[in-house]
């Protein structure tokens, strides 16, 4: 399968190499705006570049794009791969405006292509095995989801400013496990927010602490912790309590010594969720091959953002907010 | 110091305990409805027994009572410990009707007498420990502090019906506990709640699986989960996060077997908080010895009312809701 | 039962209460050359006092002895024990001299008494545990034990000079419960000594850090590392290795604080092993009562202190040592 | 770099995908007597075939050779190495025969070439993370060293036939981790060896179940407990204990999730060594470069393998050995 990658941020160069190195894949083409620094890249994986993503929808010889551009464009990106009947793997957030999202996903009833959301997380092994477990019963009835996300270092304030806020940047990825741990998809959301960490994240009239309750229809009840500095490093741990007993997912750490040395313990997640982004290749490469519909998909997406959308607004203004999809 | 003890529940006999064996005090009195059955516990401990919890504040023998009776009865011994110029060491919560708990404090003023709060957690090594790290900088500035509150086994719903609801029985213990930790008063929160375990409860208008979000004045994120049922035992932990660290309290496990063999894995609350009962009791004693207010006091007993009020409403309309106390 | 307390050291003190608070026990008689120091314990226990330990084998009102004097004494006591037919409770080692030991057996086949050497160890519950889900079959054929003994710090070198050196002394605990969790009599130690911590523990010609190896009759091997110093606070650990799995007890912390705050993380022997002692006391009630003779008893008492010669010599002289019984 | 690689066992087939890998490294040729069914991996990496591992030494493409052949050929080929003047990155043991490996050093001397010794713990960053720390001071004079060798499953026969048993084949991974992260030479050493797992093992002479015990210069004992088969998974822990702390490396779970689900809970060794193999190879390419000696070099070898001999003849005849180099 012939690749072209739209987009070599810190994401974009983790999604380059794991297609350099999937048997069945090919790195076709690079696109991105800084082109010409990415010449000893393309060397290495035999790619073309070009600064021009349009370009790549034009050419006969790609059969699949991985959006992992600045979230703004997403949208367009995956409106041109449906027109030009190419495969995509698109960066989370689908996109952060939720009109637009849902007129794509009219455009891609009309212009049927594989579309897979890069919520990776779902891949992640540890995550796997922890539904795994909580579908085959080993907590008895689910009551409570708890979640952290914590990022080990705060973002650029120019990334803040397009990432559409911190619920549809970085807490959605729970939002979308959650949804596909528990089968369910929430009905009412009440976020509180906080501007502890970077004064500037809060003159963008963003978050860098947020807590997120959730309810379920089954009347269970999730939480999300989020913060975007964790000295500790990357934090990524679920604990999922049931009438039978509780199950967690632990945070990786560094290394294997005890007790670990002053500093950052936990590994950061381009490492922690290396295998999570392999596997979603491999996932969206099977998909596409056998003709199946790659999963999560574009309802996952929109879904997610509406989820996010709710939290927004619920921090906002105090309120809890009922979710309608 | 003699002592008179009003109500010989679960809680009621540990205090007898502790009463009955620290050096400074002498457990003069039980009194409890329940008197005929308990001969052999006042024979062992040299106590009178009555019937007649009224009969303690006439008695001229008795210096202080210890109030863990039924809820619903707290204040009336408390303002009959006030008129009669005796100490007293008043279970939680203080009361669940904030107008009534507001007159308490009130002819508190007038009849000035030592009244210690039963939130026996403060007294608790391992979070004394945890809150002289935080004090100390351990953490940096702090900006999150998750707790979890599981109980064993939810309670009969007798029990339920005069409890005052989950937020006035149980969570406040952990209202209190953020107050005494951070050094800050909440001043808005937003709560969920659910009936998952027991149809019981919910058909008494109250949850056995809540959530709450609290914000704290510095802007700090507080959140606290429980639930009435815990397989693996009682759950009290707590962590605490900040700009340059996290720290933790745990759960004590029933031994120190590992893997833990199936079945219960942690202590219940009573041996959980042994010492903290033990150190309450003469933290008590010693306040009232040297004629020092003993801490947590009623105005203590106010707020936290207070904040598991706004925690009742929020849980009800779904709403944030601002606490002013 | 009526008992007399022979020694009241660290050790003598913590029978001392266990006894006092014991339902079915009194404690009769205190008997230590330092009883004059020893008045305010007699008072709060009701005891009555005496320099005299032979005294209290006249007294027919002392039904039971526990002998918590040194260790060169005991062989002594419990001979007088044997000899007044009041029960023994022995502390650890039976003696330090096999010979005295044997001579001790045949004087008690020819005066029965109860006794129960004090290998208070067999009654810690987390052991316990350990020992019934290695019997239930949790770990299938079992194959490997390591075992840690640590003390937090050394003893004063008067108490190395008469201890009988640190295999007698301290690792014999470890010897006996080697024997009680594997139902097996090891057949032959190999042990490495060193005098790491403190030299005037070398010129008694004693070891302050030792490594056991044990062979089992069925071929199971087992390890002990002992120190006389642990900055970590005690360490009592114990690892059980199978043909189908693991199971370890783990060291009790200080609190529950995590990461623990530097200095000492784990609980000294006295509290470590408090409910061990008590149980231990309630073993021997019991037993006395009943008819039923106490385990551990003397036959324990010699085959550990025959290990324990075994390791000592290896230590020695470097060679693995057959144990014959 | 081009490399040769002879032998594609489990551990040649790391080296393989390490080499083609690697940014300086070229796979050149593979030599294997099963040469026919290694074609695609061949194909795959660009490589030339042979099954003649002579051949290598006479190939001026050849600049260096990886040798992961049978242990009873390390020799041989080391040899025909530093003949033929190709550095060499030789597996453990170096030899199995100390007389052969002597002879091997000498020849050496009159053959200059670079030679790394497979030990490739010394490059797993935990064990260098604990190795720092312990350097640093962290845990004072060192006084203890407890390390565990847990295979998951027994060896093949055949390949136990030809191992040089397991002192020399697996212990020996310990030896030289030992004297690395102590920097001390052990003195003497004391084993016990049995076989509970499968007795071919026994009819070959071997044992499959050890504990050995060591003496260092310096007065520091240190231990090691082996084992052909763990449940549980590969078990490769290390404690140090010393005047001021303990230090542990733990072993690595196969996932996050906890408690893990029954069944094996650590990942295998190629996996937790993989960054260790990954970091010997760029260790044995950058001393290659610069010219300076690979460490561990044939010395190390050397030393290990007189542990390993030491520690077989103690276990046949159950006395403690004194070491000399």
């Amino acid at each position: 399968m012939n690749f072209a990658l739209i987009g070599l941020g810190r994401v974009g160069r983790v999604h380059a190499a794991n297609i350099a190195s999937h048997p069945q894949a090919n790195l076709h083409t690079i696109a991105d705006p800084r082109a010409p620094q990415l010449e000893e890249l393309a060397r290495r994986y035999g790619s073309s570049l070009t600064t021009e993503p349009e370009a790549v929808f034009a050419d006969p010889g790609v059969d699949a794009v991985v959006i992992s551009s600045p979230t703004t464009t997403h949208i367009d990106y995956l409106q041109a791969a449906a027109q030009s009947g190419k495969a995509a793997l698109c960066e989370k957030p689908m996109g952060i405006d939720i009109d637009r999202v849902e007129r794509c996903l009219r455009l891609l009833e009309d212009h049927p292509i594989p579309v897979m959301i890069g919520f990776h997380r779902r891949h992640d092994p540890s995550y796997a095995a922890l539904r795994a477990s909580v579908r085959a019963g080993a907590i008895g009835q689910l009551e409570q989801v708890m979640v952290h996300v914590r990022d080990p270092a705060p973002p650029t304030l120019e990334y803040v400013r397009v990432s559409g806020g911190v619920f549809r940047d970085s807490v959605i990825h729970y939002f979308d496990l959650l949804r596909w741990l528990t089968g369910e998809d929430p009905v009412a959301v009440s976020a509180f927010g906080s501007c502890l960490i970077d004064p500037g994240i809060g003159l963008e009239g963003d978050y860098d602490t947020t807590l997120v309750n959730l309810r379920l229809p089954s009347g269970a009840l999730c939480h999300i912790a989020s913060s975007r500095r964790s000295v500790e490093g990357a934090d990524a741990r679920i604990e999922v309590f049931g009438s039978e007993g509780v199950l967690r997912v632990a945070n990786a750490p560094i290394n294997l010594l005890e007790p670990p040395v002053a500093g950052i313990r936990y590994i950061g997640f381009p490492t922690r969720f290396e295998e999570a982004f392999r596997n979603e290749l491999n996932s969206f490469i099977e998909a596409v091959s056998t003709g199946s519909p790659p999963v999560p998909g574009p309802e996952d997406g929109r879904r997610s953002l509406i989820i996010a959308d709710a939290a927004t607004s619920s921090a906002l203004n105090g309120n809890a907010v009922d979710i309608r999809y």
